[in-house]
């Protein structure tokens, strides 16, 4: 079946919404496990009203009537979150909208359905044992992991059947998948997004966003969700000084990876950008902080985890539990760990505009690799959660862009900053795109 | 020797600032155990600048060049930090004043000396082993504590060596010296003013305030160190519906405490308060909550009382080991308990302007009973710290006013109400103040 949807929003202009939407719906009932539920009867009044408000030119926001997947982390009311869980299923249902997902339909989306993702938001492949795993549509030969944890999510939009989901990043959830399926994913800056409503996974990390088709796509959701449009100067790229760190985020890459990041820094030094290499040692520091979501995780699942371990997929109650074993003063020193960590970044990264790496070090890995072996799925988990990661710990916001040749599988640039610095990030992800769409 | 100050600022308009700098000056110099650092050049220098400009009628700070002091918990610049200890004389010194002694500067107040107090503030009694614990001024007969931990902040302005104190509270350690010593203490919500360059207690719960003669006096030095002034509305009496809970606070009190509320609950509503009792019963979940500052000292701690805690007052290394058993998962739910016991706390409190109460349910003891006993310090401490705890919890703010008769020792009548509702504490209390005053 061919994609509905193979165009940002702005080419969407003069699509009438019910048809798209009927198109989309078809789409996503025959695709396995990327949705959990779908909301066909709701969506269709929505695409529908937005048919005939835009008929008579009233201004609507262009998002008005597009379908928009919500990962099954946040509140829909009335149902059950089951965050790819089955210990969930006898949960009470929500009682309200997560605010991102309210604030999605008041700006008119079609809440098409709520996608799958890894159990409990805990690991950045995307497998999940219960209600499958769905395969990145990037390569139709081979079965390959979508990325997580926002895996539904990511191939809801790059099977076309939306225009953009909602998501949530804790060490990567929205810009793994997004480079691993050819997606543009934007990490604010945590505090510009209200969690409620979203199932936690580390109250210190956990950031509310989402993956589109395009960096100014992700702006338009961004504004939607902050309820905060920002405002992202034009810039041109010979305006911008971008490092590129030379500890830990270029180890280990894949050559395919190496390559296009290669290419990539080439097309943009050669259209004006001023790129640098920067040794930022102390990313060096970043990997022994990375212990919240374990221990916030435990915290959250202990009473659960006590009688249905059993219930919950292996490799996440795993991960869980190795938080256990924190005590209260080494959480706190962490924290406070952190806040120096930031302080120190904050002053290595003031003279760039922005840092670049690849997104992940690798391309997507086929899902039966690492189904069969449990060594390969915590490795490839640790180098899918290395580089976005560090972002989470400096409290920053990021961006993954496709920056792959046509025909070749994704690869991610990321491209990021200090916490509050999202306009700037922005702005600098909308040149280099529009840098390597042309050439 | 008779005090130098008596009366509140709007007292001092027209008293010269440096003949009445050498009084203090004096008076501090011949009064043990209060000040751990005289400033005398500064303090003379800042008082004989204040008189000159004054002279030329230019409009200053009504705290220009009046003596304030400062808890020696506060960075100053140049010097070490002592917080009361000796195992803090080989730090570094500070290299700036923290942002609310040099907020305190700015509006010209002459920064008289640092004050004593109990080791790390740990403490509501104020007994230091290591420089004396200062006597209450209230009794000239037998030596009574002062209550703590900012002990010295207390006793320099009850003996009319200051027109306030500079302290913090992190479970009641501005207003239960301001009870025991008679003075007027606020405690604000702690985010309004900043608690950087203060040796931390608990992270969460450390407030940054001060003791005065009057509640205006409070307002004055709150507007100058939060740099932020409040717009505190005049309500009467009559418009004021203030709740006694029934629960906790009012257990064990002492007779003269019990008499004191009491006679000032009936002249309050005899001046027009509508006065309620309330059950409040979700105060009884307040005891087991208190355990931040435990575990939150302890992490910072650790590491110096492993190598030399004989040099620690063992009272107080005996409570921050107390911190040392809990687990991170405690901890996070703990914080967890608490965000849910505030949510639910502020509705209680809505239907009233405030909650009053006893600050502490006794009249300051003995200093040689509580030296002699640990059994009886550790009861006392309980108790001292058992009402006004229960503000910090709830992030609240809250005051402590002079409520017993003339000739007795001092009760103190604490005024709290739920986070920010600082301007409306602060209303009633200058109308419960003056109803006081007047009877």
């Amino acid at each position: 079946m061919s994609n509905p949807i193979t165009t940002a929003i702005s080419g969407l202009v003069h699509t009438p919404r019910r048809t798209l939407m009927e198109a989309c719906l078809a789409a996503a009932e025959s695709s396995p496990a990327v949705f959990t539920r779908l909301y066909p009867e709701t969506a269709l009044a929505t695409a529908t009203w937005a048919d005939a408000i835009r008929a008579k030119s009233i201004d609507l926001s262009p998002l008005a009537g597009l379908p928009v997947s919500i990962k099954d982390l946040f509140d829909v009311a009335g149902e059950t979150t089951l965050a790819g869980s089955v210990v969930r299923k006898d949960a009470p249902p929500a009682t309200a909208d997560a605010p991102a997902v309210k604030r999605l339909r008041q700006a008119g989306a079609a809440i098409i359905g709520k996608t799958n993702m890894t159990e409990f938001a805990f690991s950045g492949v995307g497998l999940n044992p219960h209600y499958g795993t769905p395969a990145n549509p990037a390569d139709r030969q081979v079965a390959r992991i979508p990325g997580g944890s926002s895996s539904g999510a990511a191939v809801s939009v790059a099977s076309g059947m939306c225009v953009a989901g909602l998501g949530s990043d804790t060490g990567g959830s929205i810009r793994i998948p997004a480079a691993l399926c050819g997606l543009v994913g934007f990490k604010p800056t945590a505090r510009r997004v209200p969690t409620a409503g979203a199932l936690p996974l580390s109250s210190t990390l956990d950031t509310v966003c989402a993956m589109t088709r395009s960096v100014d796509d992700c702006i338009l959701i961004d504004s939607i969700i902050a309820d905060a449009p920002l405002s992202i100067p034009n810039l041109p790229l010979s305006a911008l000084r971008l490092a590129v760190p030379q500890t830990v985020v270029l180890d280990a890459l894949e050559p395919h990876v190496a390559a296009s990041f290669s290419a990539t820094l080439s097309r943009l030094s050669n259209a004006g950008a001023s790129i640098v290499n920067a040794p930022l040692s102390l990313l060096a520091e970043a990997a022994d902080m990375n212990r919240f979501s374990g221990v916030e995780a435990f915290a959250w699942h202990r009473e659960i985890l006590a009688t249905r371990e059993a219930e919950y997929d292996f490799r996440v109650a795993k991960r869980i539990k190795l938080g256990a074993t924190m005590s209260a003063a080494d959480y706190i020193d962490l924290h406070a760990k952190r806040r120096n960590w930031i302080a120190r970044m904050d002053q290595s990264l003031a003279p760039f505009d922005a840092i670049i790496m690849p997104t992940v070090p690798m391309v997507a890995p086929p899902i039966a690799e690492l189904e069969e072996s449990e060594d390969a799925f915590f490795k490839t988990n640790g180098l899918l959660l290395r580089n976005p990661s560090i972002i989470n710990l400096l409290d920053g916001c990021a961006i993954s862009l496709p920056c792959h040749a046509a025909g070749t599988l994704p690869v991610g640039l990321m491209i990021a900053g200090p916490a509050m610095t999202d306009s700037r990030v922005l702005a600098a992800a909308r040149a280099i795109e529009a840098a390597l769409k042309s050439a």
